[in-house]
């Protein structure tokens, strides 16, 4: 069952696409926030660049958290951990990004992720989709997983004309050019903004309840 | 006597199953808190996949604390320590996770693992088991180390139509799908889940006698 | 679209040239400001002397932060990140420093840059601008993204003798010496000179509003 | 003389037993306690297997601080240092993990170490003793320095059948288990248990006397 | 321009000497002193013993801080950037070492360094200026590039007599045996010495306008 | 003139004899004191053996402080830099320990080292001096570089038979087997030993003057 759309919406899992040597896969992306420091730990058998790109998306995050809702002295009160599974096998690229940025969006506001969208896509700092490689690849993947709703840059989009019918009609592909609209196919509900002023007190109590994953199960 | 079942059950001790060149074993995990800053080392000849595995099991770990019972303060307040002994052997892989993962709820309830379960299988940040390879060869060590119960992953089930019936027979086969029911089999005693309020001084005093490893003997 | 001109000016987001093997294109380098503790992260594949133009190009910044409008406890209160995007491709060697100065100064006072402006050339700790390889291919690369004015170091204008009349008329392109000049021409409006007293309290509140990329959308 | 047994029983000096390619040989640990911030420094060209072994000696003395009459906090009031003389020859390996922990007992509690006294054994972090290679070539080069008792691993005692008779009647061969007996063998005077509660300060004043090596000779 | 005698004495730009496969040539030495917490930063592609030329300067400028009127609280109080342009290229040696001690000075002190003076040779912690290689093409390589006055390691005196009569005549040459020498030809005027008393308060306020690089031009 | 003994005695110079595939030579140890956070700097392209042997030395004379006159807290509040010039040639080994330890205590001190004393030992951290290769291509360096005293090894004594008889004459040779010795016959006067107790206020103000190289000249 694992490498197929989750079972139910969860906070913090988002399905990726990944193009290997063997073809296209799902790529299981899991965020994970508890109370600490401001640390960020990264694993999974990730390489740099696949490292860096989570890196983008931590800062785009950061720099965009008012219009999330998020209160940036969060930020340094909670450590972020993001985890890729199947340890055994190597990742490595860009093409992420867009899942990360969504990932670290759904742990800080608790809202979770549609079960059944997977997404491809290059983040940049300001929040924009660069184009991918291995569009068809990926595509059956997400087909063969279980995956309804395909997010895809919108640069990728004249590459559509050489995917198979078949898989054009078994999937909703929506091509998009901003974390924007990333989030709001990719989110059960939208976050909504917040105005904050930085304080002479600079780091405010968190309230409670506002924090996903510290509640006993 | 060593790479066989423990003698009793202890505190942070997890027997674990490893594959190699040369057939399956057991693998000793020992995990040990201390008072401390909320360092966290790992040693026993290990590569890097492995060392991440024991870091998506401590985080997993530290995002269910309540569920077991642990106040998250305290893990800025004491260290922990994994090591998996035989230092001469290099280990590497993430099919130890749910051995780690054990290893780091036992230390930190003080409730003892059973001597005689082992177990296999990645853990995810969630806490869901992802499938392993060498399934036979594993059993093999299990049943050869006087090991009674052994936890596989759900997605390994499959695999037991390969095992020779005297193996199958020789152990209790349980496949799981998640680390709460790893825990429900491998842990003497069950821990209690408990509420906790992040309150303005979030680093409470610990309570005497909450941490093990501190009681002369 | 990604490799043109960007359709507005923004804030932190400055064209660069660069020059490969299979010759020119244009370079994103995307610059962020958030709260923080003064850290610097620079992410997009970069080599070591591009990572180290960075670090030359944030000290010039520094040294210079009255002249353009900024206090000097700010760097201890933000962290910036540099990032250059499609992570895919490895980026090196020093002649992005002129912009990489530019972005910082665009996300420290948050004025935008202009967005058909593009530059190229090494940037000392003085804010000196030193020549750089590849002029042509570079100005080609300017011309087919749609870029107008071209910043290209004051010891490069020797070289435009070798650059075809098409290019030379197609682009305004503008020697220059030192990173005054650059600002100059790159950013919409130019940042005002203010003093500053190094007091006893080092450091002061930081005013409401006067950092960009905190307000939300 | 180096290389053979100490002229005196010392406080953090152990006799342990290699195994290299030109027969066995005397290992000299030295400890050293310092006034310090809890920094553990490990010197004398050691590979990576060696230094994780003074690591999980160092975390199973820690664990046992009560039981060998030392408060926690001292742990992060002093500076350890494991130093293994003869730099110009690497060290690798697990089995020199009992005199590891047998020098860091020997200068938390200032009780010297029998000088005629050589070991050889990887240690858990439960303090366990694991078996060892090149059990004859150590035995040998223990009865050639003058060395009068040697601990060994339990598992190993199977071994001894293997040994010349003139090296078994020559040497008081004792076979162990666990760190305890070893301290027991190795200690000139036993260590006395202690009760601490971790107070609402945490870090108490340590009594003048207690730490040895700061008194002036 | 670049590569010969800058055109005004300058705080903290200092001219080296280098010697490399294809001659010898100007190198540029930039320092800057920022409002930081002591860091020191050193970029231009330097290799390790490059490196530890500065930091040997570094040193041996602290512990001279009163002789040149600079209080040592300002080491961590004030960051420092030591730069050599030309990133494209790697420099390694450490024949710069007398350049580096004079920037680091020169921007301590707010001292312009004399335009038209070039340096080489290898300092120590105590200021001693040790011999360098390739005195000849160093010294033609100042003659090119405008250089008056060439400063050279004592030791390197005797190697004159292979040096062309036109390179002789036409530079005003120098040798030295310590940094004090260096000073005295190298700053527009000398330092004067201050007396300070190590406080209760160690780290007093720095007065305004004694660290330059923070006025507005 | 660099190579051969000093002109006069200094605080913290030192004279090592190293041993290179071309011979012996005089190898110049400087140890400098900062004020500072207890930060250690070595430089003068080192290998990690020599590395480690000054890490052993700084550890031998912190333990020892009080009998060197020298208050523990001092080890807090000054950073010690210790040099190897000529960093043009790696350096390797632990041969040069009692060096270095010799000039740590000489900078901590305050006390010069005997200009025309040169020395060469591997040292523990109890100050043991143990045996090393090469003496008599040392001693050769030594009466070639004007050295009139040579510590060395009390084991390498043996070795003397060896060594040509004009060099023997024209050398003070003297055997040592600890720091104690070194000590004695390298420092120009003996530091006087002191009590301290470990006070509520464990860093206490340290005197004016007390440090050398603080003083403006
Ligand atoms: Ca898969
Ligand atoms: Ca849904
Ligand atoms: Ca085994
Ligand atoms: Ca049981
Ligand atoms: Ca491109
Ligand atoms: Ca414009
Ligand atoms: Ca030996
Ligand atoms: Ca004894
Ligand atoms: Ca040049
Ligand atoms: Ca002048
Ligand atoms: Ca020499
Ligand atoms: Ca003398």
């Amino acid at each position: 069952r694992y490498g197929e759309a989750e079972l139910e919406d969860q906070v913090g899992v988002v399905t990726g696409l990944a193009w290997t040597e063997v073809g296209g896969e799902l790529l299981t992306i899991e965020g994970l926030m508890m109370p600490g420091k401001g640390r960020m730990t990264v694993t999974g058998n990730l390489r740099d660049v696949m490292k860096e790109s989570i890196s983008a998306a931590a800062s785009y995050v950061r720099s965009r958290s008012l219009s999330i809702g998020v209160k940036p002295p969060i930020f340094e009160k909670r450590d972020i951990h993001v985890h890729v599974p199947e340890g055994a096998t190597p990742k490595d690229g860009p093409s992420a990004g867009v899942a990360m940025a969504t990932a670290i969006v759904s742990v800080l506001t608790g809202i979770p992720v549609h079960r059944e969208v997977a997404m491809t896509g290059e983040v940049t700092l300001r929040g924009r989709v660069l184009p991918i490689g291995g569009l068809k690849e990926k595509l059956l993947a997400a087909l063969r997983g279980g995956i309804k709703t395909v997010l895809i840059p919108e640069e990728n989009a004249k590459d559509l004309a050489d995917i198979p019918d078949n898989v054009k009609s078994g999937l909703n592909i929506i091509p998009v050019t901003h974390m924007d609209e990333v989030l709001r196919h990719a989110l059960v509900r939208q976050p909504e903004a917040i105005e904050w002023e930085e304080e002479a007190e600079p780091l405010p109590k968190i309230e409670d309840g506002e924090v996903p994953g510290l509640t006993a199960h």
